[in-house]
């Protein structure tokens, strides 16, 4: 075992020391030089590759510290969601100077953990995490280990999931306060059969479930199992699976995303019900969904504008050696943007 | 000015000589040792830093000619087509073992050559510029030559733009033919006064023109320059803009995007026509704004996934040396997918 620089990575010192020889010849070896014997290139190259020894040190030798780059990680960049935070988050890190590169993680841990270390191998000063998928469903510790061993290199953003540790800042939106207050308008509007619907067991929908239930059990609201429940993330696939219960009976559909929520407006219509007469839709995220529907979706609007904003003015600190003024944990309170699918 | 490498980068030797030190030298400087002159390390730093000497020479010379890994830029990661562009190219990348790395470029041509460089400067095996924007309104060749410069680096491929060059490979959408059927469609429909909606001049936007304007000359339907109009591409701008006109006359819509065609749809709510009995209306794109909204869109599919997955199977031979076995260009048809705003 190699021993490692403060930034967790193999140096050139090392592997000349590794390799028994000169930091110069390391550098031949490296350039490609032919005044290196056959053996020594090899011995080199077989360390360098075995101890993950990676350009980046010589850059960060340099006293170059700062590329200007900060990496950003998202599950999948096909969600609506994400794609405006990474538009946000590049619009301000480029304004203030900052180049960004993005990955694509996927949802599962051994995706997100290579992501992270794909990102950690390019020179970058900061990463983001977009998504509470990164936080896992906050049973088990162990499942965030990753972030904070990546905090070991560079300070780790986290929106929207709340991870702890060295180096490691979150910014949370209270989703639980926002799915506690629609779900509470909506049965203030006279409504006693709501449906929640969710696509996700992340820390975030479990927040959302969490304000749900509060909302039901604080108007003496029994919570029925049946009445929850989890879907694809796809308007007709919402559509199609409300229509085949026969003997379901809701009076109001809550939804952690805006595209379950039109589903849910796709099977009112369908059925030739009202809404918000027969039944009252509230979707979340305020997407450009919520305007395309017909009627147009009251809404969750959890302010990722607003997110990306303080993320990126924190990192900037943090970059800026003023991490002491830094909060390791900010949480960003949420509104609903009533529209015409519900009548409170 | 250096002797540049074949990668078309400074190397450590470019360094040594333009420094008058040995290799040894610069690699102390680099990897900030104290056993250098300061008047040394400042010379060798000056030239490194003028240069633009970056650590993959190293990585180069080291025989690891590939970190497996393709930068993809995008104008902007908001609009729904690039996202899902990035997604299906992230997906086959990865299936293929190759990650990504993401910038956002913006639309203006100095943001387009600083994140190409940006990209290049990040061990990448090839580049790909995703949306007609790269391939500049088809005018002026120059405004492509940044494209050709970086395929002097890796291989670049261009997601619909016309881009032509050694090591430049286009993937181009026939959004030509694609406007000129649903225009045709729209006539034999009986429409005669078809509006033309588009939020852009770029090479796509342009050639969408030439199809609209083309079925119109064929069906000898003069082409009337207040039928054709430039939009924000937002819901209720459209609308609110369409509103505005008094006089203006038009039994159809033909729309460069879906969501300027949602527009054109709550255009037509909020002045009691039925759609598509009094207005006919068809977008493109086929993203998923053609489903929420109400009736749904009738939609140009451009095949996105099958754009990204050609352009990625392309790009793999190219790096696996077969480059002669690929074409340079080739175009991709688009279909017509038939939903309730059309009468045909």
């Amino acid at each position: 075992m190699a021993s490692y620089n403060k930034n967790g990575q193999v140096n050139i010192y090392d592997i000349a020391q590794m390799a028994n020889v000169s930091i110069a010849t390391v550098s031949r070896v490296v350039n490609g030089s032919d005044k290196v014997s056959e053996n020594t290139r090899k011995r080199v190259l077989e360390i360098i590759v075995k101890d993950g020894f990676t350009p980046n040190v010589f850059a960060r030798g340099l006293g170059l510290n700062t590329m200007h780059t900060v990496g950003i990680t998202v599950p999948t960049i096909s969600d609506m969601y994400m794609a405006r935070a990474v538009y946000y988050l590049e619009k301000f890190l480029s304004e203030n100077g900052y180049n960004c590169i993005l990955g694509c993680s996927g949802f599962e841990q051994d995706g997100k953990k290579a992501q992270v270390d794909l990102l950690l191998s390019k020179r970058i000063d900061a990463l983001i995490l977009v998504g509470s998928t990164y936080a896992g469903s906050g049973e088990n510790i162990h499942d965030t280990d990753y972030i904070r061993e990546a905090a070991k290199n560079v300070p780790v953003f986290v929106i929207n999931g709340d991870v702890t540790g060295e180096n490691v800042y979150a910014c949370v939106c209270d989703d639980k306060t926002a799915m506690y207050e629609v779900t509470s308008a909506v049965i203030k509007s006279g409504r006693k059969k709501i449906m929640f619907l969710s696509d996700s067991h992340s820390y975030s929908a479990n927040k959302k479930l969490e304000g749900y239930e509060t909302a039901l059990k604080e108007a003496k609201i029994p919570v029925r199992g049946e009445l929850k429940m989890y879907v694809q993330n796809e308007i007709h696939y919402v559509r199609d699976m409300l229509l085949q219960y026969k003997n379901l009976s809701f009076d109001a559909v809550v939804a952690t995303d805006d595209a379950i929520a039109v589903g849910a407006l796709k099977y009112a219509a369908a059925k030739g019900l009202s809404v918000p007469g027969d039944i009252s839709v509230a979707g979340y995220n305020n997407s450009s969904m919520a305007i395309a529907s017909e009627p147009e979706l009251t809404s969750v609007d959890n302010h990722v504008e607003q997110v990306c904003f303080d993320t990126v003015e924190r990192l900037l600190k943090v970059i800026h050696d003023e991490a002491k003024e830094v909060k390791p944990r900010v949480m960003v309170p949420c509104h609903i943007v009533k529209r015409n699918t519900t009548d409170f």
